[in-house]
């Protein structure tokens, strides 16, 4: 089993639970949230400030590293670990979602999606198997199997359609990845509809792998549905594999779905909010050119331990942003993703202590 | 007396000198390099980054910070020092140099330079009064004196026209930094004529300054030209006291300005060459986006202790730069910047050792 996973407790009010994952590079502690490093890197980030900022996996893209540099390059270089200087575990898309918000021309058969390179224009397709191929040339410690990406919103026999192909792509991924070191997660698909949403799970546990992702949400839908899909979803999934909520969200949406069951998480919001100048806070948002920032010579967020915060002032991060200086997104990026980690972190020890229905965090 | 500057060793076959100059911000081992920091940073490193290649001291620009964030704004946040997190001495320059490159509608009278700001074209009225208000209130370690960027080529009446106005302009910075803890060097100007070289060099020399720039060189003149106004300003500036050739340059024109004399050097070439893909080297330039380093698995240099280099391949660093990556900018700073410290090293140890003869460097 290349993954193992370890549920140590439960919430006693929720369906939250703490669990330990063990990955070829390392274990990592759940609810975990994975920062994006799109074309290895985490924007404006090296490999030792991920560290320093608390990060244990992080989330690489399949899409972008295939159409450059090349994922043969890549893994001439010794696999992607090696080739960004990252040792701990990296979870890898399938390349699904981009080549659908990213490629042009989409065109999706039984084979897989034709697309044109958003880089060069070059026309490529990605099946199943080469989805597989790619993330394997990565050394990725948890592939995803390639899904369609379903539309939004979109009719109930559409959502059908796009689920089914989903399932028969997932059982292509689960034989092209049987000489895998790491884990595979099959991704339930169905949109907004329940019946849906059960038959995928139904479908991948009778494949078997090793974690489900709840795929097709956060696209549009209210905050209701989707709250009320991952309600319904996570308890189709097994309950001693690793549940994975994929591009939530904002930290109230995490806390939420950790209480629904859900133990991993990835989203840009951390990563592109700081380079917009949106800083999350232990007391709400920061938009940090907002001139009431001007003279103020206290850190953004007093209770921070991140290097930002103790080494820098509102004033100098304002100033940095306004005259658009690169510092200015690497400063942001770092306190993000810390106060990212941080929001875990405190999951975690609340589940630990049973007092996670008292954790509150700030809407934002 | 402000600046305290001790020659500790001359080169037996050269004008070259080892220094130790010490500031309000502690010791300067001398011939020295500054990096750039425009903005209150030195562009995609903090501070921390700055030490770990090597810095003792950087450059801040008055024109810069006095626009943006206003010098009023850093001095009640404790100074620059404070602001940007640089516990090290900062030289700050005038603003001359920039008023006339950055600005626009720079009008030039007796009193100072009315000028258009480059970030929102309001107009304002830089005097030498002025400019050495501003660098108090930033908190200098050593203020420059305000002078007229003389243009090039210039006839020699129009040189010393502008040399007088650029004496008299120090005198009066002189006069209105004489409360100041840190240092005031004067400019020598008078373009590429040597009588007016040696009436400015005397003139401010009567005034006093606690160090000597030569100005108004790298501006366009033949490289045999600017060496040989160097050689010839620096003799006619006191044994006892720092020489500073501004702008200066590529690491040829650092090693041979060092054996004509000079002890300190600022240029934006490492900053910004890294920016775009230009990086120093033991063996020469590297053009990082060239296709030859695509699969290269090697460090940048093997002999570099930079961060880049000690964690990151050829390959990696194109790929960033190729994709737009803000952490290839970061990078390629961290190992130009480190390079030229490491030059300077190398220059003090041959100056200490009686070896200075045989360091040669790479033409860039």
């Amino acid at each position: 089993m290349p993954l193992t996973f370890n549920v140590v407790a439960h919430d006693p009010l929720s369906q939250a639970r703490l669990g330990r994952l063990e990955t070829p590079h390392g274990m990592i502690d759940t609810p975990v949230f994975m920062p994006v490093g799109t074309q290895a890197t985490v924007k404006a980030l090296r490999s030792s400030d991920l560290l320093a900022c608390g990060a244990s996996i992080i989330l690489g893209n399949t899409y972008h590293l295939y159409l450059r540099p090349g994922h043969e390059l890549i893994r001439s270089l010794g696999g992607l670990h090696e080739f960004m200087g990252w040792r701990l575990p990296i979870l890898t898309d399938s390349g699904g979602f981009q080549v659908f918000s990213l490629g042009s021309l989409a065109r999706v058969s039984e084979d897989g999606v034709t697309f044109q390179s958003h880089v060069d224009g070059s026309r490529h397709l990605l099946t199943p198997e080469r989805a597989i191929d790619i993330q394997l040339a990565l050394g990725s410690d948890i592939m995803m199997a390639f899904d369609e990406c379903t539309p939004y919103p979109v009719t109930y026999d559409g959502a059908r359609l796009s689920m089914e192909l989903t399932g028969r792509w997932a059982q292509r991924c689960h034989a092209a990845g049987h000489k895998r070191a790491g884990g595979l997660f099959g991704i339930v698909q169905g949109s907004v509809y329940k019946a849906l949403r059960d038959a995928s799970a139904k479908e991948l546990q009778d494949i078997g792998f090793d974690g489900y992702a709840i795929g097709g949400l956060s696209v549009g839908e209210a905050r209701s549905v989707m709250y009320d899909m991952v309600a319904h979803t996570a308890q189709q999934l097994p309950e001693r594999q690793p549940r994975y909520l994929m591009g939530v969200g904002k930290p109230q949406d995490i806390l939420h779905a950790v209480r629904l069951g859900i133990d991993m998480f990835d989203c840009v919001l951390p990563t592109r909010n700081a380079r917009n100048g949106f800083l999350f806070t232990s007391t709400g948002k920061v938009v940090i050119k907002n001139a009431r920032h001007r003279a103020d010579g206290r850190p953004l967020d007093p209770g921070c331990d991140c290097f930002t915060c103790q080494h820098h002032s509102r004033a100098y991060l304002r100033h940095l942003f306004m005259a658009g200086e690169i510092l200015a997104l690497h400063l942001n990026t770092v306190h993000n993703v810390t106060y990212y980690q941080r929001l875990m972190s405190r999951i975690r020890e609340a589940i630990r202590l049973g007092s996670l229905d008292e954790l509150t965090v700030p809407e934002f």
